[in-house]
């Protein structure tokens, strides 16, 4: 196995993980859950749409939820690319790799590029939003969890290695990965563009499926206060996983699952990661600190389940990796 | 049911929950993990003894841990009276019960009153101990959990309701209880004397055994910073539940594992409870907080296992009360 | 000089500080000012009078805010006793010592004794008061400073060392307490029944007058956080000292000036001193932490300045302690 | 008044601030405060130089200290630029605008280049340097202020729109600025490359000199503590400002001055600014946020102190704003 080679000047400049588009049920309970609970501020509710965005963020939205009266699913995940200029430049990187790329209006955004990559997700880009204030210190109308800025995503797929090869021949950078045990392949990899750990992350699961998507909080004070809330507000075991702290990443975590069983992490502790000189990070599988640096493991709905997207058949990952979830751990107790 | 009647006029002045005696089998191993992980200091170490505080206590141990070869027990759990005319008072009392009370020497204690309770726990009183530097301030010698001060301990044993009423009439002042689903009786009672919630927590399950001893600590910041230190030093699986909160009592908690395996609790957020007003708050079994206020089920392990006291049979509980673990909880998820 | 001897067997049992009687210009400023800032709740608003309690508090009320139209003053401070005929003992043991002992009628408070002490300080003692719920857990209600619960006073008077032996007859017990240079006499006393630093502060300045009443609160994070949130209300200048950290007591710190002037303090970092064995930490003037532990000096302002009592002549302290200003301090600096 | 144009296709790419060099007079005095109270790592200590980092990275240095028997000074200030061929490419622009630019070898980097900007200070880029292991997760050996990673630093100088110009050709964005009264010119911007509100921070006062450079840190509670290990340690009065939060940028900061009189920031609260869309944000002198959000303003010794460059005149600023600082704060409060 060898990693793919990183690139320096890419063909157009991806800045970050910009928003998610997921369709809920009940479009009332899902704004309830997430200002209410994760804490982000809404930009606009129009018609069967609602716009919501973190504390700090100008942008018009990081997270869009539409209603629907099918299964809940992921529409769309999308990045920012810096220029308009770096937009005409995707479109025709992918459309020279065989992608149909198309240019879409979509409201509250500049121009937007939809395309959907070879291994099934439906991504979108785009150079501009709308700008709205920033709510970063308007403190007292913080609210739950206090969500700052959408961060990254995690992306289940069968083939990482594929994925991260084509990821990083548009200039994503491999912070971090996880291979099989005698290495013959990465099962999960970090890869990122805006000079932290992960603006996208892949993970070897039955795919494509969007396993979460992740906001900032502040410190380790609000991931336990954003339990709290949770639980006086009726979503008590809406809190999946945490709050702990991962091996790969070192993020300092909190997983819920919203009202529609999409999943969001709040998290803190990210590093900076710029510099040409920095090697990615790779982590055995045995490694005892692969999964997490302390407590139980994660239970298998964490590790199995994620969210679908729209017309995309989910395929078997290529390689079988065992993952120790919290039933295993428990039922090998005795 | 009906719950025991306060006494306002006590026989003897029980202050507060003072200690613990626990055996181990290496002393250098315990030492170590109540240092760097927990982070309490060292008073004392002779010959097979180590003697621990909070970084807040003036008394010379709140923790005393003992060499053993054989099964590590809990030898006694100890509790504070105000003055030494309290012990003569209290040796009076207990005899008159009929229960075997003897005085004793203990280093680096008062005059010191050996009991046995009717239910098997073995008590130890003292109006006074060597006073030692409290490290309250020394900020920058701070470690792990930063343990401050013994709070409570928690035994688990056969009949709550009878151990109750018998603590009750010493004085000791019952703030929160649960009941069975028909409240034929108490099968978890919080007693206090020093004013917030619990010097001793008595649960129903098979005993007398401590279930735990806790300790406060300053903040949530330092509830997940002890963990990341727990597995920086190898103690990542030793974060046997938690960070999470309680519903009865409210403490936001964390339960350790110690190397021997008796669990030690490091929590925040009491509450004050002095008046002759407030009444014990009862939880119902089906109380949706009466477990906790959000996240998963405690394992089985946490839920039933406990350090035995030296020479006491352990037996059943009078009534069953169905405890949903972690396992059961998972298992019945599907 | 000698400090005075402690009481272990008090003439009646005073459990801890209970409350303060405020009056205000403006009770709508006033409210706005104790709950969205300092996060109290309110119990009730009754005509011209206003009544407010801590998060964790179950009594009725802790601050009692009154309409004036003229000075706004400090009317009470009010202390627990445990039972009915501890109040009863109060009132013979007053008035064999000549105070004018008189039981009154208060709203939301069981029987209630007035008391002027020899000093000037107008004081109130009841056992009970109407129970509230504690909104300790409803954390999604939780704004500002989070104010918990009320702790203790600090009155300036002229006469510390008289002050410190009057209260220390009753049964409080001094924890700390500040000498002059050639230690003549106590300029600073740290008074308590309830267990932890302070229930009564006395400082040596001119008076009697109130010069701050102190909520617990939970963490540094909330100290900092009710800060951030002043200043996004327009209370910017009120945070009149701190966040800082005090030497004698240890407590972590923040000062605020309400709309009319008074001073509140929110605090974290006790400690918990019951044993008989705890002698009082005495401070010498000269003692690098004799103020704080970092930080500038005070302001002149809170040094000095206080809220007066009714009817009561401010007159000046019998010792002149010369105390480093803020002022001061910088003007030396040059 | 206009600003600067945006440049964004800059003709090299300088990614962040990256290092400081300073001179101080006892290395071991240096090295204890910077290890024990902000929490620095030591990569390496050669001859009269030591290498110190922050805890989060993986480049060799952030900060040199060289001792000095003369007066302590600030010998460069450093930036990373992505690739060997941007250094070539600065050479080119730097010698093209006339400055004198040279190659040299400098002890853990890559090949660097030294210029001095048209105004005096003392610069250096290079691309790479030596990698050390992240302490990130090395949470049990983390001390006092914890610092993460270098963020900006703040140079005082007389021509602040002058200034700004130039490095915005180079590619800096403006996150925010400060004009004067009327508007005529910017007496304070925020620039920067990294995608948060600034790596070089540039303000009106005499110079060119250094005020501050900045390392992140983790949260609120860290902010205290520090001050408190300070405190601990015989740094109390090394406190200079803070715990407190900027009005522009919003960072949450404490300020030390360290052994010889350099100034550090520690701060938390950044916002993630990278966007397109993100117009600079403008202070007018006036807006009640102008300096901070709550508390006294800084002191004198705050605003007007600094760290002189090697060789290079003070010269005064263009124009004079008046600033409240503390002492005149307090003088017109009376």
């Amino acid at each position: 196995m060898s990693i793919p080679s990183p690139v320096y000047d890419p063909p157009f400049n991806i800045t970050r993980a910009s928003h998610v588009v997921l369709t809920v049920r009940d479009l009332a309970a899902s704004r309830r859950f997430y200002t209410d609970v994760i804490g982000l501020a809404v930009s606009a509710e129009e018609g069967d749409a609602l716009y919501l965005r973190g504390l700090e963020e100008a942008c018009h939205h990081s997270l869009v939820l539409k209603r629907t009266s099918g299964q809940p699913i992921c529409e769309r995940v999308g990045f920012r690319v810096f220029t308009e200029d770096d937009l005409v430049k995707a479109h025709a990187y992918y459309a020279a790799a065989g992608l149909r790329a198309t240019f879409v209006d979509v409201p509250h955004q500049g121009r937007t590029l939809h395309v959907t990559d070879p291994f099934g997700t439906p991504l979108e880009f785009c150079a501009s939003m709308e700008v709205m204030p920033r709510l970063l210190t308007q403190f007292h109308l913080h609210k739950g969890g206090r969500a700052h800025r959408l961060d990254h995503f995690q992306i289940l797929l069968p083939d990482v290695q594929g994925a991260c090869a084509f990821y990083m021949k548009q200039g994503f950078r491999l912070s971090e990965y996880v291979v099989t045990e005698h290495a013959e392949t990465i099962v999960a990899a970090f890869l990122q563009r805006k000079g932290n750990p992960h603006d996208l992350v892949l993970f070897n699961q039955a795919g494509p499926r969007i396993h979460h998507f992740a906001f900032t909080t502040v410190d380790a004070h609000t991931l336990l206060h954003v339990c709290d809330v949770a639980g006086n507000l009726g979503y008590g075991l809406a809190v999946e996983r945490g709050p702990g702290r991962h091996g790969p990443g070192h993020a300092q975590y909190v997983y819920f699952r919203d009202p529609d069983g999409h999943r969001i992490e709040l998290f803190t502790t990210h590093y900076q990661i710029m510099d040409i000189e920095n090697a990615p990070v790779r982590w055995d599988p045995n490694h005892p600190l692969r999964k997490q640096i302390w407590g139980l493991p994660a239970q298998r709905a964490w590790v199995e389940e994620g969210t679908c997207f729209p017309g995309v058949d989910v395929r078997p990952p290529l390689v079988q990796e065992p993952v120790v979830t919290l039933e295993k751990f428990l039922a090998a107790r005795g």
